[in-house]
């Protein structure tokens, strides 16, 4: 039996993880692989901490140039995340000659296509399973379980704590303040929740699927970006009795002259399974034009279960790596050579449904200039709902699902409906996608 | 570019399919593939019938011996049926060095471990993937990206027909022959629904998912295997007001001296995902030691999916096939001289929870004799449930939830029951997982 040599960076929870794996679980792997995997080294930030895994055998070392210059070390194994001395450091290993796992989205997201682009170059494999959906083998059933479909689209919950708060904000008084603080002290979020709450790091991660997908370069800037932050408990309560659960969603979808990528608050029919995936739990829904609508589902986060596609792209990478990369599934899924160029259009062009949600002065007529608001536009309506308000006891609520529509007509609509005087405070719109 | 050429053997729905997808998705599927593929030739059964595709091009014979002894095929896809003459074509095939695909679940399952094992010898691939749960890349997904765990189980709906017969029994008025009848006017059943409805087709799929699963041979002569046809809707709507759905599922799970093998009604709680997957979908959860459960969805069958899956496993082997077969994923997804020989147990040595319902004449005494015959037998109740019955307007209706126990205890207390004067008729008896 070959014994192939990994370096990690990094030895925080999914570092952790993955020695755990490759201690505990190694003689179920050597079964599958046939082969040994060693970890040679691995750089911490802190020598003198105690770690919760044993590393008896383990070179520890605080500094990581040690690592992607370790000229025993086969795969270098990135997980100390942030997008700049990760980048420097995996540089160097890929000039190294080092094959690469990473599960640093932000990093495959902003600098993906440099670094694929350098892989290639040294005929090194980057592989990065663990960066979306944590230990879903999303990348792999995407980029070669469909392989033989034309992608329509991908839409995900890619970010477990949002969908937490989500699910928690359906139970009785339940709000997104008193359940943020919850999952602040499970563990859940952050104690600043910018990063999962407002979208980033499902952006991230839609990112990636839509280069997957579509065959398109990696464009993170160009993704819209909604948090949950104003959702309320009385919208989710609306959308459920009209059929529908509130999800954060991330939505990457062919658009007339271009490519459509987006993460925002999305009401789902509940008969649609995706509707129906609760708690920290992810699930990628992906449909090809020969294969239909699949989904997969699983943790998205954690020690476990990211470390578990970590451990996976390593297998991979032995398996492989005696084959020139040109003769390998490509970084993204297409020959480099191939990526298209349509653009990613802007919000403005989406079409989509739209759930409307705003308080009315409660006299009469006010229904009449609001749905004639509409009819100007063209919006049709697919349900109108009204009743009592709680929060504003002189007021009414006022609850709308439109038929499909462009974005920008219907922002227009929503400018001329914010100047009637029977609007009270802000509307809320939140998009709807029928995922079929 | 290169252009690998590829023979069909049949040319049905599924044969179709790939046909349609090799032309029409073709230029995508290039993009991905920087290689050309083409269908040199096909074997049918009747060279007069007329196609529902274009076959411009393609060599069309009815001597399939024709297929897998062209010199210029480089894959034969197998999609003929049957255990008979596809083996043999197959053999040959192997023997003159072409690489295999099929989507034959049967062949495999059971003379899988020869085919593998032959084909080794002749340093060629058979894939697979459309072999089980169509157009889901559950294969890919368990041999490849959960080769870090130790799979504790998988469990799946792994039979369309089976599936829709459940859901629609869930409606007003439904029970299983009605339902039978429209699913065979629908065409998700055939007109003898026998090897979908008593759960051989499942039966099938659930062998391949335990080698994959566990690294053991193909056994499925050991597969315990029992239909739908005595579930009746009061048993659905019984499970439902208990917080269950009943699903057709095939379970995979390590027991105390082996693995246990079975496809069986079972019971599942409503909140577990899967519970939730209705009509001809199918779905299987996997779950891995560090992974934790996954679940992988979509359509079980038909043409576009069957053939995504048999796409992608052509253009797998186009990557491969370069490559020793020594180096790549073996075909269990585990080293064919590591495969286990640990035994499948018989059924009566499984332990799980029961769901028993039974009609009783309806004197008083009758349910503490009930209950006293498990308590007997140390088996405990999670839930008793009786009413007056509607099929027997003289009887109760008798619904029990027991916590977990050995099927051979089971047994023997479901044998003092039936001997009980104030049992009226047959005792349904359908296990319960909770997939946790």
């Amino acid at each position: 039996m070959q014994t192939v040599k990994v370096g990690l960076l990094g030895l925080g929870t999914v570092g952790g993880g993955t020695v755990d794996i490759l201690t505990n679980t190694l003689p179920e792997i050597e079964r599958r692989l046939g082969q040994k995997i060693e970890i040679t080294i691995i750089a911490v930030r802190d020598l003198t901490r105690s770690r919760p895994v044993d590393t008896s055998g383990i070179i520890l070392t605080d500094k990581p140039e040690e690592v992607v210059n370790h000229p025993d070390v086969d795969i270098v194994v990135e997980l100390m995340g942030g997008t700049g001395l990760a980048k420097t450091l995996l540089e160097t290993a890929i000039k190294n000659g080092k094959h690469i796992v990473t599960a640093n989205k932000a990093l495959i997201a902003e600098h993906g296509n440099a670094l694929f682009s350098l892989a290639k170059e040294h005929n090194v494999i980057v592989n990065y399973e663990a960066a979306v959906a944590g230990g879903i083998p999303v990348i792999k059933a995407v980029r070669e379980g469909l392989a033989a479909n034309k992608i329509e689209w991908v839409a995900g919950i890619i970010n477990g704590t949002g969908n937490y708060i989500l699910t928690e904000m359906k139970k009785p008084g339940a709000d997104f303040a008193k359940v943020l603080k919850v999952a602040q002290e499970l563990g859940y979020a952050e104690a600043d929740p910018t990063f999962d709450v407002e979208g980033i790091d499902a952006a991230h991660k839609l990112t990636i699927l839509a280069s997957i997908a579509f065959g398109i370069e990696l464009q993170f800037n160009k993704v819209y970006t909604e948090g949950i932050s104003k959702v309320t408990a009385d919208d989710i309560r609306f959308a459920q009795q009209l059929g529908y659960e509130i999800k954060h969603l991330g939505v990457a979808s062919r658009a007339e002259n271009g490519y459509s990528l987006r993460v925002h608050p999305t009401l789902v029919p509940k008969d649609v399974l995706i509707a129906n995936v609760n708690g920290v739990m992810n699930a990628v829904m992906a449909k090809g034009n020969h294969v239909g609508p699949t989904m997969y589902y699983g943790p998205g986060a954690g020690a476990g279960p990211t470390a578990s596609s970590v451990v996976a792209d390593i297998i991979d990478i032995i398996r492989w790596k005696n084959q020139p990369v040109a003769d390998q599934v490509p970084a993204l899924g297409f020959a480099a050579d191939q990526l298209e160029s349509a653009p990613v259009v802007s919000i403005d062009e989406i079409e989509t449904c739209y759930y409307i949600r705003c308080f009315v002065k409660d006299h009469s007529g006010v229904l009449a200039k609001v749905t004639a608001i509409f009819a100007e536009s063209n919006i049709s309506m697919e349900n109108v709902h009204q009743e009592p308000s709680v929060e504003k006891p002189d007021d009414a609520t006022l609850v709308m699902i439109t038929n499909s529509v462009l974005e920008s007509k219907m922002n227009e609509a929503l400018l001329s409906l914010a100047q009637l005087d029977a609007i009270d405070g802000d509307i809320m719109r939140i998009r709807l996608e029928t995922l079929g």
